[in-house]
C-alpha cells in the first residue's frame, strides 16, 4: 500500500506511542497528537529513537488531524467522548481508527464499561457521523509494540461498516511484521473485541505475560468468503 | 484426575453433544440432560457411537442434575433462566460450568445480548446461590469436538470466583487432547468469554471457517503466578 499519513489523538499513552512506532517503521507518515503540544514532540522524539529514519512530528490533537489522512483513536477512554466532540469538525469525513477499549480498574480488578452507544468505536461513529470509524488493534501489546526489533505474533480483528476503510486498515495491520488481519464483520461487533482486552489484561496479570490473539482455524491467507 | 460424573443440562444441542464426547473420551461417566427422556436418550446414544466404551445415560434434566457430581449447562440461552431456576433445588451446592453464551441471530447478524447480572455465568450464580459456578468452553467448537479422531488446537479460558471449582474445570479442559486452560480471572470477566463468541461465529462465516482461539504469550505449562 502507499504512504499514508496517520494521526494520533492522544498518540503520547503507551498504545498509541506503539503503533507510530509500527507504522513509522513500515514508512508512513506519523503526526502525533496531544492535548500539550510538549508532550507530542517528546513523544515524537520516543517514535525517532526507534526508527531513525521516521518522518514524524508532534503537535496538539486538533492540528494533528487537519495534518493526517487517517485518524487513530488512543485516548484513555476516559477522554474517548469529549476529545472527539471537539475533534469532529476537523475530522469531517476522514477515515478514523479506534483502538480504545472502555477499561476501567475497579476493586483491584480490570473492568469493561458499558457504553451508551454501544462501545467505544460506535460512540465514535456516532459523534463522528461523516467519518468512517473502524474498530482494530485493542489486542496489540503496547510493550511488544515498542520492541521493534521483534516481530509480534498476533491477530488483529477488524470491525466496522465501511468496507474501504476496513480494508484499508486490515492492510495498514499487515504491515506489522507478524500481524494477521481478520475481518471481524460490522462495527457492532466491536464492544466483543474491546471487552475481550479486559480478558487478556487479566490474564497478563495472572501470568506475568505479555499475551496476544491468534485466531485458529482460517488459513493464512484466508480471506471473508 | 479421578473419573467425575458430569451431569450436562440441555446436552443434546451441538455444543453438550460435544463435550459430553469429548469427556467420555477421557473416561468420565457422562449423563445427558433434556427437557424430553426420548432426546436424552438419543443423544447419550450418540456419544456411544463416537466413543464405544463411554459410560453415559440419557435422562431428563432434572435427574441427570440429580445423578451429577458436576453440572454443566449447554442450554439455548433462552432457556437459560427458567431452567436453572427450576432445577436450582436439585442443583444446591454442585459445581456448575456454564457454557452458555447470550447471542441471537438479528438481521442477519450474530449479536451477544447484554444480561441484567452481567452475564450469562453470573445469571447461573445468581439464581444459584449455594453452587460453585465456572464459566468455561464458550469458545469450544461444536464440530470440532465431535471429531473425536482429531486433537483440537484451542485455548480454554475458564473464569470463576470458586478457586476449587476454577482448578477442576482446568484439569477438565486439559483432559481435551489439544487444549490448554487459562485462568482468566473471577466470574465477573464472563461476559466478556460468552460475547467474543459472537466474534468467532462471525469469523467462521466470514471465512467459511471453523475458529479457535489460542493466546500467545504463555509459555505452555505457564501457572497463574
Amino acid at each position: 500500500m502507499p504512504p499514508e499519513k496517520l494521526a494520533f489523538v492522544g498518540g503520547t499513552g503507551p498504545e498509541g506511542l506503539g503503533l507510530a512506532v509500527r507504522f513509522a517503521a513500515a514508512g508512513h507518515a506519523i503526526v502525533i497528537g496531544s492535548r500539550s503540544l510538549e508532550r507530542a514532540q517528546e513523544a515524537a522524539a520516543k517514535v525517532r529513537v526507534k526508527v531513525p529514519q521516521a518522518q514524524v512530528e508532534g503537535t496538539v490533537n486538533q492540528e494533528a488531524v487537519e495534518l493526517g489522512e487517517i485518524v487513530v483513536v488512543t485516548v484513555p477512554f476516559a477522554g474517548h467522548r469529549d476529545t472527539l466532540a471537539a475533534l469532529a469538525p476537523v475530522i469531517g469525513a476522514k477515515m478514523v481508527i479506534d483502538v480504545v477499549s472502555p477499561l476501567v480498574f475497579e476493586g483491584g480488578q480490570i473492568k469493561a464499561l458499558l457504553v451508551p452507544e454501544g462501545s467505544a468505536a460506535q460512540q465514535a461513529q456516532a459523534l463522528l457521523p461523516g467519518a468512517s470509524v473502524v474498530a482494530a488493534f485493542h489486542h496489540l501489546d503496547a510493550s511488544s509494540l515498542m520492541r521493534i526489533e521483534k516481530p509480534l505474533d498476533a491477530d488483529v480483528v477488524v470491525c466496522g461498516d465501511h468496507p474501504q476503510a476496513k480494508l484499508r486498515t486490515m492492510a495498514l495491520a499487515e504491515q506489522i511484521a507478524g500481524v494477521r488481519a481478520l475481518d471481524g464483520g460490522p462495527l457492532a461487533n466491536s464492544r466483543y473485541l474491546e471487552e475481550f482486552t479486559a480478558v487478556l489484561l487479566s490474564l497478563n496479570r495472572n501470568y506475568k505475560a505479555y499475551t496476544a490473539l491468534r485466531i485458529v482455524g482460517i488459513a493464512r491467507g484466508g480471506r471473508p468468503g
